[in-house]
């Protein structure tokens, strides 16, 4: 039997309504000795992409857990509950690819079960609000040490497409993965990405027509400047030292880096 | 003696300054082996109502606990504190009608006492901030299985108007509880009151001039599409899927739902 | 040996992302039954000074523990992480003054040292997320019992500069510190200062043009009138009862109050 002192929760809920509290405590009810560990609530409405990356970015960092993650646009639809055994852990939310990166950034997928039994959920389950009702008394279930197939039979896994990007020499564009806090705009390339596009530091470079530079960090640079950096990721991030680099690039989808 | 290893936590603080965590702090020191889980601190300033429905919407999730509940326009009036014993547990905060919704959700009502003595504060009460000089050190000796009646004489409590509905057949027109972070908008009426106004499922609708439909659920129609359904709450809600009811509707006190 | 249950953690990260959740982790799998208490995360970007006070107003009323702050412009320069050991607890974060206010309120720096050891970091370290890599391990193995000076050799800390303030007859001007979450502005002046301005209670004053008055607190006024206190923090405060006197003030680095 598989133990779990800790469950992990990412959710689009915001903090202003009892949404999240009401989740913490169907777990603090089933499973007391539970520690819960917010990886945020603040995830853009709907937005599962955005979720799959700040779990999958997030997940290395803590201890052994079940991770509960819900961002769930189809909640209410025929789409299905699941749970994902990693090899370094264990995930459940909604089958819509949320679960998936952060699946891999923990070893890899290796199986995973269809959430449909009925007896690990609260007694009357809204059509609203599953994160409370289902998903939330399974990861404690599971923390508790239930086994992941007592769940539901096997499925397979929805997945998100992969992001873009196109690598050529001089040239490095790709997709958006995220702005953070600080404006940094973060994108689906690698350090490899970069060092093949011939980015090394030190480089000029114009980005969506802002002149900048490919730098180590932030203090490589004058305040205010725009620099292109390896992030705490490992991925490739458009910053400003100081600044917000999504101010100055306005909301963008896909960012084109230039060798100038 | 009954004590509690759980103190629910709601207050309208916000999460930008330390007045939460004084809170917590504050607690801990009395209390070292309490846990605390945050309802939300983000309840609009001042705004009584809305606290007291997100705790009563909440405290039937959550394990037995103190719930310490602080929205305190009237801090430093003759406004006093009050602890309310209720079936399932028990709630102290300021006696303005904040906890009685809570305490009925919990049961009801058994009795109720004036926070009053002075052996339960901290040494020096500020005259602003009660939710750390007073409520929390309660909190926390209520925790410790320190008796209700200990803190002050016995009171009448404050209660909230009850919030008005109108219900006659194909019209239920309802005061406004709240809007979510999803904008979804809830009011006062039940299931109930949708049945005995004739809105069953399927049911065309015009709310405030915009044509929608009485649904199980956000699934049922179209992504932007408005919706009245039951909520996770039991109560009537206005929604659009994937979308905001309350950017819609604007910023209504009351709504009206109409057969069509 | 000294050892902490209790790390308190304050950030200008925001939670929107993973950031405040890495380091929970971090911390969580160095010292598992270590406890975090989040101070706030919504330090204003870069804000050393405003994360400073917020540190320093909340440290009084927390447990004994490790406080880890993170507020960093200079993550990447050549700026020093610093280990503070104050007479009432011990303190990690970027050596810039974001710490020193806090170790005055725990009874004063007793001594300080650099974090340079490479033994108490995470394996890889990232030129932009030290709160992660570098200071986050440290307040665990602190709140381990791992001595101060183990973690690089004893330094001169970094202050801030002292805020201005100016007090005569019947005028009192300072230098603001913050504005909290219902609007109330924090100066760089304390109840003695008021007293040596003949500002008592009862006295009409001019406050950068607004007439208000000195008073108690929030109810010896009327709702929407400017008061001017003494807060809960032992500083004076300008505050609008049940409103918010930064929207009345407007964004100012200094106030001014005049008897009129």
């Amino acid at each position: 039997v598989v133990r779990y002192e800790w469950v992990s929760f990412l959710t689009d809920y915001g903090l202003a309504d009892g949404f999240v509290a009401a989740c913490h405590g169907v777990i603090g009810r089933i499973a007391p000795e539970v520690r819960v560990l917010d990886v945020t609530h603040q995830v853009p409405a709907y937005a599962v992409r955005r979720g799959a990356m700040v779990l999958a970015q997030t997940v290395p960092y803590l201890p052994p857990a079940v991770h509960l993650a819900v961002v769930d646009p189809g909640v209410g639809t025929d789409r299905h509950g699941v749970v994902v055994v990693a090899r370094d852990g264990v995930l459940v939310g909604p089958d819509n690819g949320l679960l998936v990166p952060a699946a891999e950034a923990l070893g890899g997928v290796l199986r995973a079960y269809e959430v449909s039994s009925s007896g690990y959920r609260l007694p009357l389950v809204s059509t609203t609000f599953h994160g409370r009702d289902v998903f939330a008394p399974v990861a404690a279930h599971l923390a508790l040490g239930v086994a992941p197939e007592e769940f539901g039979p096997p499925v397979d896994i929805q997945r998100l497409p992969k992001p873009w990007k196109s690598v050529t020499a001089g040239v490095l564009e790709a997709e958006v993965l995220g702005v953070d806090h600080f404006g940094s705009v973060q994108l689906a390339a690698s350090a490899d990405d970069l060092t093949a596009a011939g980015l090394v530091a030190g480089t000029p470079v114009l980005v969506a027509e802002v002149p900048g530079v490919v730098a180590r960090t932030f203090g490589d640079v004058a305040p205010g400047a725009l620099l292109v950096l390896v992030d705490s990721m490992g991925k490739v991030g458009v910053a400003v030292n100081r600044g917000s680099a999504a101010a100055l690039l306005g909301d963008v989808e896909r960012v084109r880096i230039l060798r100038v």
